[in-house]
């Protein structure tokens, strides 16, 4: 008789309740349509659940009139078994600037207390000093740290370079680390390699997860060979809200994995419940969904994530020049030279697109915006490659700002008090430190969501059949409904009229 | 210095001509539609170009009003350089029934004499008897010859049983092996295991291509371990016409052989033309398209493909039972036990779903279908397991026939001269064989073709902005022109009002 050895688990991180709906309906989906679900979810075996980050918080003031903090402790309610897991971008936290120390070790401590498990924290430039305050905030609050490495291709990006930056965040304290491939342009060769190379120099006991997007249609073939090189845990998402430029569905991998010497040990039949209960609630946010519903390889090539495109398709038709995307898809490489490299994910990826669009619309580096001034003055922190001296010097003379190589959050005075002070002056503000961090991260947004909160969730999905009403009306000039009055002025006198369908 | 060794080449069936917009088209593509592309695919370096088959030939005379010999030849000519390929469907040609040897030969010489070189011969129950004349023809006109092993999962299929099949095949001199996987089934292990077993047994120069399809997802990694089991073709379609129930994109394909030992030397500025085109043309189909778009993983479990659940939903319906189809999906599997687990697909895949919709409807096997009656009796040739003796007898006894172990095709006297004699008194009959074989496949159809044939291709395809006012049209319950009749109150009197266009 021959001994079978037992497969190795491999864990899964679902990602349905934050990245896939991010990637996939813009963020839209209201915590109402996600609470029939969880209970399956909690049951159904995975690693972790990731449910929060900056994009969800940002939808959930700016379009919901949810507390993002109200949607954490029920998910910590709902959840009970499962680690709740988080999107953090380092030292800008969930917002689009750097904050003082003080603010990063207060939204760990109140994110932990309402029930945060798993932090993962990422620098957009890659640079370990953006991050490892946030990681140390976590490990004092005595949660899971997990380190990322923003995955990217460039002249100066090797296998080598990727495990010198884990041996960093190791070094940092972290409990494991991921391999954030946003843009779906890890291939399964160094998707192997570098978990290969990680674990070689690091130790088999070095935890790796990867999270990888769909939208080239070759990631899940990538997991697999990460798997094969040792990755203990995988991001995937349910089938119904997956694939495009959202994830590999959690499905497939389960399957992919059969017969294999690995397995995710999850449960079909709540998956199979999970799948259904989100394919219900998908059709209701078809106006916001991705145009993108299979595969685009030619990112390949300019590296642009496709929610980037959009983002820069909208701009040039802003200025009158929708027809000059291929010329701004051929700059963003060169910019991405000019500015070191850096990964494209928020917010260079902005920043990069932006500046690309600038250029094509008035001349290389005419203009810079103010973003680019500071990420080519260090303001966003080191890039791996040297920045352009010429356009560095350009920032300097346009911003009036002298060029850094300190830790950007170091320049930052203590802000916590302030911070504090202007909250509670806003209308509707309740006294709460979470308030506070919603101010100091959103202070745009949170005056108007702090008044506007006692009227409670607006869900924006919407019925199929509404939806099919709106387009006929707004192909059609007009409601039909119908009865519809009207005020009617005939030979210079007024008829009140009322206009249905027979 | 380290010596690098080159990258083995795997070539690469292109399928966008052929089952893609079979699967996700319903095979409506007009010859039209793809003409513009052919330059591109016959310099892009594709091993093969799939472009021939039962359904394009069918819905070619049925619905496009084209001539498929003429599309046929149109392709020879425009692809000087390509190998072209088309799947037969053995002993049935491209028709439902067995045909007598002589047809078969006839077939093969006159599709080769109009420009085909690759035959993929395939029987639904991989009865190897059923696929013997038309191998030996393709080998008697000095074409490319390949068997086909149609991949399916029960408690009799073993990695074991395949290799056998392939030996059974290559012993009747196959010039390469496909492994077909209709409905994306094949997983990544038994991808490796199946090649590398047969690799093993019958030498590494044996040539084995793997077909499949990417309804569940995971087919991607099936082919990655293929190939690393030594497959030497996999078969894909162009990325703007792939993914759900059609197949893996050539492009995805492509990127995931970058860094490894393989690669496809595909010309990538050839691949993005040809995604163009298409690109533009699949709008104009979108009132065929599938509704599946993501993965559908439930298919293990029910082994039924994606078209086959479609057709049985219509079936209840017309029944006014569209709400038992959960019950039929579960009555399938016992269904293909009791017929000795054929593999599904054409015309297997429609006689089981039917029976079990019978099933369903009247009670277990209270009526069988004619073709289940001859499928249980062996009229369609051996499966790999007994079938019900029980079913078999009811067969006998309802059908009137006798159970039969022989050769299908060995009870049918020369039936040529008797089809030619048909076609010739058929109005607008050419007088070619190419016609006579047209009437002989698909007899109920060719009737009217050869009379309509004159009036020239149809192109069924629509500009997008036609169905979106053709779909106006339907939902306003009609055309939008007019005159329309209003129910009018005016100061609380109501008037019949007509109005329309002046």
């Amino acid at each position: 008789m021959t001994e079978t050895t037992a497969p190795r688990e491999v864990g899964v991180t679902e990602l349905v309740l934050r990245d896939a709906h991010q990637s996939l309906m813009a963020t839209r989906m209201a915590l109402e349509d996600m609470v029939d679900a969880c209970t399956d979810i909690d049951a159904a075996g995975y690693w972790s659940v990731e449910c929060w980050g900056g994009a969800t918080y940002d939808a959930c003031i700016r379009f919901l009139n949810e507390d993002p903090w109200e949607r954490l402790r029920t998910f910590r309610e709902l959840m009970p078994n499962s680690r709740l897991q988080m999107l953090l971008r380092g030292q800008n936290l969930l917002g689009y600037r750097h904050y003082e120390d003080g603010v990063v070790n207060r939204f760990v401590e109140k994110s932990a207390e309402n029930g945060m498990d798993v932090y993962r924290v990422f620098d957009a430039l890659n640079d370990v000093r953006n991050v490892k305050e946030a990681i140390a905030a976590v490990r004092r609050v005595d949660k899971h740290a997990q380190g990322t490495i923003c995955y990217t291709e460039s002249p100066l990006h090797t296998v080598e370079g990727y495990v010198e930056l884990a041996r960093d965040l190791m070094e940092l304290g972290c409990d494991s680390l991921c391999i954030k491939d946003m843009a779906a342009l890890l291939k399964p060769q160094p998707a192997y390699d570098i978990v290969k190379a990680i674990k070689d120099d690091l130790g088999e006991d070095v935890r790796i997860h990867v999270h990888c997007h769909a939208t080239t249609g070759v990631t899940l073939v990538s997991l697999m060979k990460a798997i094969e090189a040792g990755a203990d845990v995988v991001d995937t998402s349910i089938s119904s809200i997956s694939l495009g430029p959202g994830h590999n569905p959690t499905e497939s991998l389960v399957e992919m994995l059969r017969g294999t010497p690995y397995t995710t040990n999850l449960d079909d039949s709540r998956l199979l419940k999970i799948k259904d209960h989100f394919a219900q609630v998908r059709p209701r946010y078809s106006q916001f969904m991705s145009a993108i519903t299979g595969v685009e390889t030619e990112i390949f090539k300019s590296q642009i994530p496709g929610g980037m495109i959009s983002n820069m398709e909208s701009q040039l038709r802003q200025q009158g020049a929708g027809d000059r995307l291929r010329e701004v898809l051929l700059e963003v490489p060169r910019v991405r030279e000019v500015a070191g490299f850096p990964p494209l994910v928020t917010p260079s990826s902005q920043i990069v697109g932006t500046q690309a669009v600038f250029n094509v619309l008035m001349g290389p580096y005419k203009t810079l915006t103010a973003e680019f001034a500071d990420l080519m003055l260090g303001y966003y922190g080191e890039t791996i490659g040297e920045r352009d001296p010429e356009i560095v010097e350009a920032a300097r003379v346009q911003s009036g700002k002298e060029p850094i190589d300190v830790r950007p959050a170091d320049l930052i005075p203590p802000e916590w008090d302030r911070l504090s002070i202007e909250a509670s002056a806003l209308e509707g503000f309740d006294g709460t430190d979470e308030d506070v961090l919603t101010y100091a991260m959103f202070p745009g947004v949170a005056p108007g969501f702090f008044v506007e909160r006692p009227q409670g969730p607006k869900n924006v999905g919407k019925d199929p059949a509404e939806l099919a009403t709106d387009e006929l009306s707004k192909q059609s000039g007009g409601p039909v409904k119908g009865p519809i009055n009207y005020s009617v002025t005939m030979n210079g006198k007024s008829h009140s009229v009322t206009v249905e369908r027979a």
